[in-house]
């Protein structure tokens, strides 16, 4: 009982946003947090935020509820950022750019590790202490540092052919700023970040 | 029969991914496609598809499958993405600059009106036709424009604030870039960007 093997993905999405409420909750320095709390903050039930951390464990205590920094250690070990994963961020546009300068990353479990862009005029420009290299240098970067997760932000007719090349020297999560939808192999991770498509979900709601 | 009064918001947030697709389509003058091909695009299954857009209507014909064109126009209704929303952008950092850059919100229903940050470096620096203004010039502004739709590019630390200003004047669908989850009075729909909780949920699946 508790832990299961096949754990549902919408679950496994749900606790970078556990993990993201826990982190704030530090900073507030708070020790103790519990299911009702964490729901109310979420707008998750408690039960729900229950079931879920079921799936990994037992972490919370009768009575006093859970220690946060306990359970974002815990948290941040299942979805295996507790240590640093180096990412690529393919195409340094306005985009790309406000990528590789977030300084958001580092805390939670990545480092922006390499630059690409196609335009000469870009090739070789710095970013913070990473210079822009160009494309074609791509897969020996990527295999020079073991990457296996990319962001790709160049623009929709082109994110296919990165991505393919990607793929080929291991690259197995990407996260797609392009408003196209990628095809890849079995055992490569696509999330895409589309603002339009959110802003359409919600005009649906809306009197115009 | 077909169609339903209530329907599911997973259902709702699918249509601007079909969307995105017949676009595609339009573009490389496509002139009909079916729910098969469009699930093979989409990795949804071809039933999926006829589900989901059965709750509006009737759309395809026996044999000849969907009209690209027509249906295109017809998610967009639904959308009520067949007319523009003017949009506010709250927090001119790189991020917030990216989005007053974008150029894909045109197309797809939304254009960037007003720019809004506390930082006086930043007040009053143009971007394309708009001016950066002040915050305390945020509500008149917004009510001005009869504004409906923000999107959020503020620190986490003073997201709720600016939210709560917003939802003051009118706002009623917020697209948030502050990696905190925001508190609302109903009626009003947030929907979240935070790209790491993307990765996070993708290195869960991957060997380090």
């Amino acid at each position: 009982m508790g832990i299961s093997p096949v754990i549902p993905d919408i679950v496994i999405g749900r606790l970078p946003i556990y993990l993201r409420a826990l982190s704030r909750m530090m900073q507030e320095r708070q020790g103790y947090t519990s299911s009702q709390e964490l729901g109310e903050r979420l707008g998750i039930s408690s039960a729900q935020i229950r079931k879920d951390l079921s799936h990994f464990g037992e972490f919370g205590k009768q009575g006093t509820g859970y220690d946060v920094a306990y359970l974002h250690e815990q948290i941040k070990r299942i979805l295996k950022v507790d240590h640093e994963w180096p990412v690529a961020v393919v195409g340094v546009g306005d985009l790309g750019r406000a990528v590789a300068h977030y300084r958001g990353f580092k805390a939670r479990g990545f480092r922006v590790a390499a630059l690409f862009d196609s335009d000469p005029s870009k090739i070789g420009e710095r970013i913070n202490d990473l210079t822009i290299l160009d494309m074609d240098r791509l897969q020996d970067e990527i295999r020079r540092q073991a990457i296996k997760v990319a962001m790709v932000a160049v623009p929709a007719e082109a994110a296919q052919a990165a991505v393919n090349q990607l793929v080929q020297v291991g690259v197995r999560a990407i996260l797609n700023y392009a408003p196209i939808t990628l095809a890849v192999p079995p055992g490569v991770y696509v999330q895409y970040i589309d603002p339009v498509a959110h802003l359409q979900h919600m005009t649906y709601y809306l009197q115009p």
